[in-house]
């Protein structure tokens, strides 16, 4: 089972942070996060990455997640909050992709590689040039 | 970004199926089935899997997600069910893995790939030969 | 504590019925169905009984929920499903109520009232004839 | 539709207060906080507030909820925080409720009184005499 790069545990390579509470409902019968919720907390971290980027130049199109991976590397618990570090991978012609890890007392729980793509009203289409900027400004130190 | 094996996208491919209902919370702003709600669905398919397998010989052991991989295909909407087939992908020394695929209205909206690993006390643990034989009955046709 | 009146446990005290999954993510760590798990299926059941009804004359207006109160009676478990037995209440000038009773394996494990406005661009509004009248053919009997 | 008393709108009522986080997930198909979510960001609020108490002389029971009943006064949005206020009420021989207020840009969204009781092996059991005294000491202020 081939593990995420190192580059990717250190909270260094990523551009941005935000730390995001943990809840008593992310957790199931074993006690700790469940999987689900951790996908859950990764997707709060990302849409506020999102709006700190505050990307322009797609107005009138949606973004539709295409492909999610998570690697659980550790057990995350509550009440601890989680840090998300975030920042932008590989830029397509019509998809782009989030890379993220979740820290809990300073240990990478998990890593999480989002595959975004834009639609409009005739189907998926190209990313458009203001909008692929605003993405290269955000990228992942590798 | 490639798509999935077309074998992946056949329910016959999958040896169990559960039909899973959707529910008013899964929906998100876009009013579609939020991209966290469909790994919470494909949790509930694999979940009742793993107890229609009835596996033995793990006494003792936990499972614990390690990776979870979906690829999502086409929108998926409340308050039609959603058909999730399942079955057995790779066996490793410690890890095994759960392929699935979520079909409605016949439409094949998303796949999932995930892998498990048994935690024994001291870390994880070899899968036992009566778990594997167990694995090994529920296997996906590729 | 006042308990819910004897023909809210009777499930032939409602004019509709909708069998609603429980899932894996409705257990908390105490290994039964957490408390606003239970909302959320008493939800999925009212949602259903929303279709159901087919209520027509609100074309323009939304639906708030104004009030939630939830009797727990006893503990719900996964995997078996929970039947939403679902009626209306009071019907008053801008509210209405809907009573539900959670059974599972024939006993009541819960009761919900729910009182909900409709809500115009300009505040809350009276309910049109035509949904009054819809809505008092699906009284709950007392 | 009977209203909260008005102390219980203001946030100087009750001796607790917590910073508690929305997320995208909080949002339903109307833009808004679902009322489900409403009631999982109470219990956030909740716990917390059951941790920071740190009662004790309950060792070997367990506590369950024996009702919720949820006011909602405003609609809630994301990314916004949300502050949970509170305090103890009425306190019975088996049972003891929290009351709580949630606050968005300093107006009261919502108000949730829940009812607890205490479980041992037996059935319901009377408050231990240390919890009781804990609980006193958090009351909320009319």
């Amino acid at each position: 089972m081939p593990r995420p790069a190192p580059h990717r545990l250190d909270p260094a390579s990523y551009p941005h942070r935000e730390t995001i509470q943990t809840r008593f409902q992310d957790l199931d019968v074993l006690g700790h996060i469940n999987n689900v919720a951790m996908a859950g907390l990764f997707e709060s971290g990302r849409v506020r990455f999102n709006r700190a980027m505050n990307l322009t130049g797609w107005s009138g199109h949606r973004w539709l997640v295409a492909k999610l991976e998570i690697n659980y590397l550790g057990e995350g618990f509550f009440p601890d909050d989680v840090e998300i570090a975030s920042g932008i991978g590989e830029i397509g012609k019509r998809s782009w992709s989030i890379l993220a890890a979740a820290f809990q007392k300073g240990e990478c729980i998990a890593t999480a590689d989002v595959v975004l793509v834009m639609s409009a009203s005739g189907g998926l289409t190209e990313l458009p040039p203001e909008f692929r900027a605003g993405l290269e400004a955000h990228r992942i130190r590798a």
